[in-house]
This record gives C-alpha cells, structure tokens and sequence, in this order.
C-alpha cells in the first residue's frame, strides 16, 4: 500500500479492542520516528513506550478518561526538549561528526550560530520548537501504523503538567506534548469508525504561485 | 518501497538540478497533506505552491539564500492560521457535519468547548497551535515525496516576515512555518548526499516504561 492509501485507511481510532500490537509492528513505528527529519537533525524529544497497565490507567485519569488510554496495547509519549541547551546541541553534532569520519571543526561555525539564534530566544520559544520537531515524527508515525495495519490515536487532550509528573520527564529535561495510543479498532463501539473523513477541499488548502 | 524504506532514501537535499517535478508528483504530495490528522481536524493552515520564477528568487533572497528554493521546480510554503476564531471553526465543524450527513447540533458540544479552550489562549498560543499541526502535514509530505522519489528540503531558516510580505499572507490571516523545495539532487554539487545518515541512537530517544 502506498502513503495515500495508508492515510486514507486511518482515522483517529476513537475505542480499541485490547488486542496487543506484536513487538516488530512497535519497532517499525519507532524507527519510522527515529527516522525522521528534524531541524538541524537535533531530534530534540524522547518517546515514552507505556505497557505497564498501571501507569496507562494513571494516564488516562489525566487525559479526559479515553478509553484508548487502557485499550492500546502501548502508547506512545512524545515528550521534547524542555529548551535547548549547549550541551545538548554539541552533543548532536559531536555524535553526527564522529559517525561521519568529520572533525569537529567542520561544524563549528554553523554549531556556533546555532547556539547564538537558540540563546537568544525564551526557554518557551525553545520549547514551542522542540516541539514542532516532535510533530513531523507524529506525521511519520501516523503513517508507519497506518501501513502496519495498527491503529492509532493522536491525541493533545490530556493534562500535561500531569503527564509529566507521571512519567518524571522535569527530571528529564522533557515536557509531554503529544500522546499517541497505538492497539486494534473496536468496531463494535467505535462512533468514528464508518463515519466520512472529511478533508479541507484541495482549492481552499492549496493556492498556486 | 515502505515507509522505512522512504525515510532512509530521503535526506535533506542541499543542491537541486533544476529538473521540473511532474504535476503529478506534486498533486500526490499535495494530497498526503490534505488527508494529514490534525488536532480536531481543523487543518488550521494551507499550502502555497511556488513555481513563478521571480517569486522564487525573492523567497531566495529571504531564505539565507539557499540555492534550492530557485532550483527546485516547486517550492511549498506551510502557512498556519495566524489565530483561532470562532469563525474558522465553526466552518470546519459545518463541513464536517454536512459531509456526514449530521445536523450541526451533533457536535455543538464538543465545538463549544474547543471554541472556549482557545478563546482563553493567546493569539500567539493558538498560532503555535496551528503551525504544530502543520508539522504533521510536513511529515506526511516528506515520506510522500520520497515515495515519490522526488528530493525535498524542509527548512525553517528563513525571514518569516518577509516570506509572508512577498506572498501577501497577512490579509488571508497567515503566517508562514516552513518552506519545502520540491525537486530533484544535484549529486556533483551535494555535500550532503554521500554523507551518512545520523539519528539518535534507539536507546536514547526511546525508553520503556
């Protein structure tokens, strides 16, 4: 199946069926994210992978109560950066040099001009793009469930500060910006299932130049 | 070829050839971002396509002065809703309803309370809000393109200002948040093509809880 097709099969699973998505399936899906573009290949968030039943019913008390919460099989957290910091940005490009064979040096002025734009903005503004890194992965996972078969949930209704506090992301360094259920369809129970998906019409989204 | 697949193929294209993409291409593209999730489907931005050559040289000349926003054959410009209103919303909701054949009031509830949650965050807020849901779009449009074959750069090292002044974007209540040249590598001028890819290591960008 090609991206239109995954995409069109999707939807945001609104009841799953409990049935327990197999380790590859996840694996795929984590390395559809790992995989994906960032600005200055920073990568700046972390995925949270949550099986443990308990923390899942934690979570979903601070997430409006949806039920796909407990009946995905795992559920993914994106937690960003909570700003960025010197540290973190030399370790990006330490890393990418050495697995290029690259001095260090080859990156320094771009590195340095990097820090300097990131120092001067707020620790909020940081994290606002921090964050928007994490979205592109959301859009690369979506797809990757979708050609797995595997249902999924993206979902920003839930209480973040709670999140965090759940999962210890302050210590992290990390704030929880998108949470993303992933398990089977209930079709029984599921409202959203056969309804139409609806889309802005291509000449109100699109405007040629 | 699979999503994974396309993501490993994919890399951010510093120097493009010129050659012309095929519309085709370009409507497939377009369309992965149309079918893109987005928070309560709102699809709070649109998609400018750039081809006018005089209008790529001055979004060139605001763009760090990156050759590929002249040498790829169509440049895409993301530009998120500046704000929420009730106005914005109220029309999605409509479509939607109308679409699935359901009376407006069937989702009264649930657009009562969104048009209140974002009436209560600042216009800054909600138009970080809605550039986040256009780097969902992003992602689609970066495993679509590779799917396509079709080179791509994502890029946000532009004046943002100046991009919307070129192409008008304050009176249709926008603001642009990424600039995506569509088009074809230049192997003899990419520094970056034979470069491997680097990504944070599993261990550190996932953890099991």
């Amino acid at each position: 199946m090609n991206v239109i097709q995954n995409l069109k099969w999707r939807y945001a699973t609104k009841a799953m069926n409990g049935q327990v998505v197999p380790q590859e399936k996840v694996d795929y899906i984590l390395e559809a994210i790992q995989l994906t573009a960032s600005s200055s290949g920073l990568q700046p968030y972390e995925v949270l992978v949550i099986t443990d039943p308990e923390v899942k019913q934690k979570l979903r008390a601070v997430a409006w109560d949806q039920s796909q919460v407990t009946d995905a099989s795992h559920v993914l957290v994106f937690a960003a950066w909570d700003q960025y910091t010197e540290e973190r940005i030399n370790k990006v490009f330490e890393r990418s040099n050495k697995q290029r064979g690259l001095p260090n040096s080859a990156t320094d002025a771009y590195r340095t001009r990097l820090i300097g734009m990131m120092g001067v903005k707020s620790a909020e503004e940081n994290f606002h793009h921090a964050a928007k890194q994490a979205y592109i992965a959301l859009g690369s996972a979506l797809v990757a469930a979708a050609e797995q078969k595997v249902d999924s949930t993206p979902m920003e209704g839930f209480d973040n500060a709670a999140v965090d506090e759940i999962l210890g992301l302050a210590e992290k360094g990390l704030k929880s910006v998108i949470v993303l259920p992933l398990g089977y369809r209930d079709e029984t129970k599921d409202w959203l299932v056969n309804m139409k998906k609806v889309r802005t019409p291509k000449e109100e989204l699109v405007t040629l130049v």
